[in-house]
C-alpha cells in the first residue's frame, strides 16, 4: 500500500499523520515543492511584528515527520503531472525529474496568492511587491523589514490585508490599504464595516476604498509608485493581499473535475472524479452546511479536518466530510471580527426569503467597568424561521460568541430556539441577556413574529 | 384587569414591564418589601471593591417605573398572606396592614441567603456577620468596609463566596474561605477545582475545605471568633455565603404546591397549582433541558425570562417557558469558570450511561503570545452519543465558549455532531482545532467510538 500526498501543509500533513496512524505498514510519501511543511500560515501576519520570528510558525519539521512518524517527506519535490491511468505522479526536484507511483493519491496543494494583472506587478514581484501566503513569503518580508521601510501599501482589505495592516502599523510604519471594492471586510454588514474603518482611523491606518490600482512601478527615488485614479502613492513596500486561488496546476491534462472558483470537486469522501485520487484543503471544494451547495472557502480548520479524513479514507475507512459554514474570526487592533454562515445577499441568492436583524449590546454588565458595544447581525429565513448566518464586531467576545451561532446554525435551529437557550451570564462577561439572545429576539420580530 | 406582583427585582419587574407593554390599560401593582426594585444583584460582589458604588447596580428606580412605565410600585410593602379564594394579598407597610385584590397574581419573591444553624450566627447577624444577597446587604457591607476591616472569613466556596473573595482580597484584606464540603466550586471536576484552589493560593486567599464551623462569637478583643474543628480563626467580618433558598413564606397557609428545594412548582405557563396565581424567578422551579425533570436553579437570565413570560401570560397570551440548562459563568481573579448542563454524577443519577472526557488546550495558537491552558470537561451519554453537560476553566474564553456547548446541548447534538462543527479560528483566539472540538473528539472516543 503506497499513499502519496502532494503538498505538505495543513491538509497534507494531517492526512499523512492520520494515514500513518491508521495504517502503520503503509508507505506514506509527501511531495512538497518548497522546503517547508506543516506551519501555521494563519500566523504569518503576526510574525511581521518587530522581534517575532517566522520560524516559530513551524509546527513540526520535515525531519521530525520522518523520524517520529515514519513519513517519507520529500522537500523541494514539485509535482507537475498526474497520470491517473498508470497511477503515477511526475515532477521535478533539485536532482532532476522524478516519478512516483501511488495506490492512493491526495492532492493537497492549497491555494496561492493572486497576482492581479496590474501593470508592473510582474516586474516588481519579489522586488518590493510581496504576497504573504507561504512561510517563504514570511521570510522575504522579514528580510524586507530588516531595512526598516517606513511605508507600505496593502492591496486588499480582507482578513490578511487587515491583519497585516495592524502588525505593520504596530511597527510604526505608515500603512495605506487600497481596496478596489467600495468597502473593506465585504463579509460584514455596513455597520460592521464602519467599525472596521473607524478602528483603522483610530490607529492611523489610512484606508482608500473604491481604489483601483492601475500601475505599480519603481520610481527614480527608489520608492514604489502605486497609481490609482485618485492619485499616486509612493511607498517603500507593497503587500499584495487581493485574495487567493486554488493551486490546481498539477491536475491540468487530467480529467479531474473542477468546481467553484476553480477548486477541485470532491465528494463526501474527499474523492475527486478520478479513481484513487483525493483532494483536501484549500485546493478542494466543500458542501455548505446551510445551502447544501458546493462552495470554496479556504480556511485552516476545514483544511486540517478534510486532510485527516482523507488520510482515513486512503487507509480504507469510509468517511464523511462534514459541511462547512465558513466561520471565520480575526483581530483588528482592538476589535474582534467574526462571521459565520450566509450573508444577507448570499442567503437571498440561495433562494431564501432572508431577513437581517442587527443590534448592539454591551459586552459587560452596564455597571461593570470596561468592555464596549458588540454589534451582532443575524440572518434568518422567513419561511422556516431558521438561522442562516451572522456577523459580530466588538472589542471583546465576538471571536468566541460566533461559535454559539455557528453551533445553532449547524443544528438547524430557528431564531426562536436560539432565543430560548439558557446561556451563561456574569457581570464581567455580558449583560444578563446575552447579545446573541438580544439579536435573536430582534430577528424573531423581523421574521414576522412579535418576538419570542 | 388588575395584575399584582409580589417582589420587584429581576422576575417581578420584567413581568411588570412586559404586562404593561402588552396591556396598556391593565392596572399593574408591584408590592416590594424593601426600598429597592430592579437592581443587578449579580454585581454585588464587584461593588465591594474600593471606590465602587452599590447604587450603580440600580437599573431603574421605582420612581421611573412609576412615571415612565405607569407601574404602581409600592415600596416597603411586605406581602404576608395570599387568599386565593378571595383573590386578595394581605400585608404590612409602614402605614399599617394592607389588602390588595388581584385578577392575576405573580409571586416573584426570589431567594434569600441561608442563615445556617451555627451557634452564635443569629446574635451576630448584621453585627459583623453579613450576607450578600440584596442591595441593602450591599449597603451594609459598604458601611462595614468604611472602617477598613483587615480580615474576613467567607463561609461557602460557591460562586458568591469566590467572587466576594476576589473583590475583598483586591482591597488588601486577609481572606479565608471556609467550606464545609471537601471541595470548592463543587460543580467543577476535580481538575477544575484544583485550578480554582491554585488561583486562590496565587492571590493569597486561604481556602480551608472540609471546614465545618460550629460557633461564631464576638471575642473580647472585638474580633469575631470563628471556631472549627481544625482550630479558631479571628477576623473582623464574616460573609455568609453558604447558599440561598426560595422565599416562600407568603404561600404558607395556601394549597400552592411546592417543588424541588422548597421552590414553587410552576407549569410551562408559569402557573402555580392555584388558579390565577403564577410564580417566576428564583422562587419557582423549572424544567431541565436535558432530563425533563423539575429543578431549582436560581440564576438571573432565567429569572428575567420567566418574569417576562409570566407578564405575557397574565395579559392573556399563551406562553411556554423554555427549559433551563443552568449555564453559569464567573470570574475568579485571572480565571474564567463556566458550566452548563449535567455533571457526571448528576447524569448518572438521572439514569444516563454517562461518560466524561477532559482535555486541556491552548487558548491561543502556540506561536501567539499570551493566553494559557483551557480545561474542558464534557459529559456524554453512551447510549445515544448525546452531549449532557460540561465545564470549562481557564484564563480566557471559557465564559463565552460554554455557550457553544450550551447551544449544542439545547439542540440535542451528539459529541460527533459537535466535533463536526465548523467553528472559528484565528491565532489570537485559539488553536485551529477549538478546545471544544478537541474535547468533543476525546468524548467521542470515550463514548466507545474511535473518535470522529
Amino acid at each position: 500500500m503506497k499513499i502519496v500526498i502532494i503538498g505538505g501543509d495543513a491538509a497534507g500533513m494531517s492526512a499523512a499523520s492520520e494515514a500513518r496512524r491508521r495504517a502503520p505498514h503503509a508507505e506514506v510519501v509527501v511531495l512538497e515543492a518548497t522546503q517547508d511543511v506543516s506551519y501555521g500560515a494563519c500566523g504569518l501576519p503576526y510574525k511581521l511584528a518587530d522581534g517575532a520570528k517566522m520560524e516559530d510558525l513551524v509546527i513540526l519539521t520535515a525531519d521530525r515527520f520522518r523520524k517520529e512518524r515514519g513519513i517519507d517527506v520529500r522537500l523541494g519535490h514539485r509535482a507537475i503531472r498526474i497520470d491517473p491511468v498508470r497511477h503515477i505522479v511526475e515532477g521535478e526536484s533539485d536532482r532532476g525529474p522524478f516519478e512516483v507511483g501511488y495506490d492512493k493519491l491526495l492532492i493537497a496543494t492549497g491555494a496561492q496568492a493572486i497576482r492581479p494583472p496590474i501593470d508592473g506587478v510582474e516586474e516588481l514581484w519579489g522586488q518590493g511587491v510581496f504576497a504573504l501566503k507561504t512561510l517563504e513569503d514570511g521570510r522575504v518580508w522579514k528580510r524586507a523589514l530588516a531595512s526598516h521601510p517606513a511605508s507600505v501599501a496593502i492591496l486588499g482589505g480582507g482578513y490578511i490585508g487587515l491583519e497585516a495592516a495592524e502588525n505593520l502599523r504596530e511597527r510604526g510604519m505608515a500603512v495605506t490599504i487600497l481596496e478596489a471594492l467600495p468597502v473593506v471586510a465585504p463579509f460584514l454588514t455596513p455597520a460592521g464595516q464602519q467599525r472596521v474603518l473607524a478602528e483603522a482611523a483610530k490607529h492611523g491606518v489610512e484606508v482608500r476604498t473604491g481604489s483601483q490600482v492601475h500601475r505599480i512601478q519603481r520610481r527614480a527615488d527608489g520608492k514604489i509608485g502605486v497609481a490609482t485614479a485618485a492619485g499616486d502613492l509612493a511607498v517603500d513596500v507593497v503587500l499584495m493581499a487581493v485574495g487567493v486561488r486554488p493551486n490546481t496546476e498539477v491536475v491540468k491534462g487530467t480529467a479531474i473535475a473542477l468546481s467553484v472558483a476553480g477548486s477541485i470537486r470532491v465528494d463526501e469522501q474527499l474523492r475527486t472524479s478520478e479513481p484513487d485520487i483525493l483532494a483536501a484543503g484549500d485546493v478542494a471544494d466543500a458542501e455548505h452546511a446551510v445551502t447544501g451547495a458546493r462552495v470554496w472557502i479556504p480556511l485552516a480548520l476545514r483544511a486540517n479536518r478534510a486532510g485527516k479524513l482523507a488520510g482515513r479514507h486512503m487507509t480504507g475507512e469510509t468517511v464523511k466530510a462534514p459541511p462547512v459554514l465558513g466561520t471565520a474570526v480575526f483581530k483588528f487592533f482592538g476589535l474582534e471580527v467574526a462571521r459565520t454562515g450566509l450573508r444577507l445577499e448570499e442567503a437571498k441568492a440561495a433562494g431564501f426569503d432572508a431577513v437581517q436583524a442587527e443590534v448592539t449590546s454591551g459586552t459587560r454588565a452596564k455597571y461593570y467597568p470596561g468592555g464596549g458595544k458588540l454589534l451582532v447581525s443575524l440572518v434568518g429565513d422567513r419561511a422556516t424561521g431558521r438561522l442562516l448566518g451572522g456577523t459580530m464586531v466588538g472589542p471583546e467576545s465576538a471571536a468566541y460568541r460566533i461559535d454559539t451561532l455557528a453551533a445553532a446554525i449547524h443544528a438547524r435551529q430557528t431564531a426562536d430556539q436560539l432565543y430560548d437557550m439558557d446561556l451563561g451570564y456574569a457581570p464581567p462577561y455580558g449583560p444578563s441577556w446575552s447579545p446573541l439572545l438580544v439579536a435573536a429576539s430582534q430577528l424573531s420580530k423581523e421574521l414576522g413574529g412579535q418576538g419570542p
